[in-house]
């Protein structure tokens, strides 16, 4: 553990916890929702738009930014916030996931991964050192363990086998040197089988993580198997350390997580989404394609505060969208962005006036306009 | 002429002026570049920041307006300006230039041209009157004439037929009902013959338009041509209303058309070659793309006030546009609409100040950085 980084729990309400993580750069009030900058760029929007939406972290992709630019022209440029001008903490993964999402291109044993890239297909060796090595050098204040994350479908049987050896990674990678300020999380695997989830919780726990995530959710499982998984286990991970839900998810599988305790989340599904024209609302989604939006006057989302709502309305999002200007993609980003700071930021209050589940049945209801 | 429109001359250094356009959305400082908006969005960035830049007039594409989302929408959202949350004045082109840029899907007459549309293929009739109507329901602060404009390399007898067929059209347009508050303005055409400009001219000049532009230059024709014609021509023109030169240029282009009495320019350089990596810096241009920039931690240029230089560097810029990401659009369109946004405000003050030529020399140099 670093003394960079800390953790404290401010307030509980049932199962669901506000806190505070301080880290290096910065503080992240929890319950978080950390934007996706993939190659160290949240698509479409600026650092500042994504701080303006309420997001506090930020997560960078190891794959890709190890390809490029580079983790060394990262490291030389000060750090991965640095590099990207975000002026605040950022979160790592080990590049894991998205190398195994490559599929036939990999070759998996207990030394690591190896891969053709998807650039120029030179291969690359990700191990369970060199995963550590690369974040130091990125500079992030959170670094993630390189585990294996079976698909959702997978056997018991290979599920026990990614358990393994994530297990084996996670005790290599645990001992290892990183930068003063740079804080790991280790990373709990086992599927939808609750029996392996929890003990391989209690064998992580045992380590000397600074934070435990649960990963391997929400790859192709059915969502009552995840929410499953998620009220059996959420509860029984360590109280004073951050727990992050990996990959996870719609408003509605948030509001579910953090009744059970979770802090931490990442998706690319607000940015991602929007770039395909879908809006997240109260009460369901937009999709500014259809044509009941032609002359539409309202904004996305009436009542909504967000840079996008405030000026403009569906009809002229519409047109963009349909003509193909990329205007669009950064104001319906704007849009989701904001939905997912202002779900986070209200659950924080929520939960500190224990008011939580209230909170969470009127997240979905539609907003009542004027 | 319209009552909501007028110009004033506020200073003359020799051949250069500078003065103010009023409008019913608002004021235009001049000399004025006018950003290039093709689709009701200046590509990548927002109305507030294009007003950020300098700009106080956009232009919008009547070709493209009228064939998606059509004027009449654009009519009941309330014009141009409205429609895309712009709050100032807007000039709309007539469509012509860029119907004839389709080539052989263009049948021309008298009467005016027959087109199919690009999008599917449709076949489109736009008169004169057609365009006049059209820039009414857009509800442009000032329309423009349908002209006919002849490439650069055409035969001196096939610019006398354009000149012909453009006055024919002048008189039919300037004689047909527009909106109380819309101006518009006559377009000399003549191509590479200083007599056919100044015959063209002279005809215009006498029918009640509320400004002149300069159509049928930087067409394909060398430089010196260009050059030539602006010296010829561009002090002739009505003192006592807006001269336009439509369509133009480089930072180099702009100075020396202001020198001889130009008031207003449109052009999709800064925002076109900020898309493909091309930045405009005093004294050339950068290509982001180069790998001379790998590891610059300069701004694009050393100095500038814009909201990329102020935020990034070269190394993360060269990184956004390798990897594909659409941020570096919006940040090198920033900064190229602020290289021409400042070159207005630098004309207009060294013009009223008696030191325009010494501007714009100066201009075309290296900044010294400290």
């Amino acid at each position: 553990m670093t003394d960079a980084f800390s953790f404290r729990v401010r307030h509980t309400d049932d199962l669901a916890r506000s806190g505070l993580i301080t880290t290096a750069h910065g503080t992240v009030p929890t319950p978080a929702f950390m934007p996706v900058g993939t190659r160290a760029s949240v698509k479409a929007v600026t650092p500042d738009e994504v701080r303006d939406s309420g997001a506090s972290i930020l997560l960078g992709n190891t794959y890709h930014l190890m390809l490029r630019p580079g983790e060394e022209l990262i490291r030389g440029a000060g750090g991965l916030a640095e590099f990207m001008g975000w002026r605040g903490p950022t979160l790592t993964d080990s590049g894991g996931f998205q190398v195994f999402s490559l599929g036939e291109r990999v070759k998996l044993t207990d030394d690591g991964v190896v891969f053709s890239s998807h650039i120029d297909g030179q291969r690359v060796n990700l191990t369970p050192a060199r995963a550590i090595e690369i974040q130091g050098a990125l500079g992030s204040d959170i670094a993630m363990i390189l585990d294996e994350c079976p698909h959702g479908t997978a056997s018991r049987e290979e599920v026990e086998r990614a358990v393994d050896r994530t297990t084996l990674w996670a005790r290599q990678q645990v001992a290892l040197i990183r930068p003063a300020h740079q804080a790991l999380f280790g990373i709990v695997q086992g599927g939808i089988h609750e029996d392996l989830r929890l003990a391989h919780l209690q064998t992580l726990a045992e380590l000397d993580f600074d934070g435990l995530a649960l990963g391997g959710l929400s790859v192709g499982e059915p969502i009552e198997q995840m929410y499953r998984i998620l009220r059996a286990v959420a509860p029984q991970m360590p109280a004073e350390r951050p727990r992050y839900l990996m990959g996870v998810g719609t408003p509605d599988d948030l509001l579910t997580a953090i009744g059970q305790g979770i802090d931490m989340f990442d998706c690319v599904m607000p940015t991602r989404n929007a770039r395909n024209g879908q809006a997240f609302v109260h009460g369901g989604r937009i999709n500014i394609k259809q044509a009941r939006y032609i002359d539409d006057p309202l904004p996305l989302e009436p009542g909504c505060s967000c840079p996008c709502c405030r000026q403009f309305d569906r009809r002229y999002l519409r047109h963009l969208f349909t003509v193909g200007e990329m205007l669009v993609s950064r104001l319906l980003t704007l849009h989701n962005l904001h939905h997912y700071g202002s779900l986070m930021a209200g659950a924080k209050e929520a939960i500190a006036e224990q008011r939580f589940a209230e909170f969470a049945r009127r997240w979905s209801q539609p907003l009542v306009t004027p």
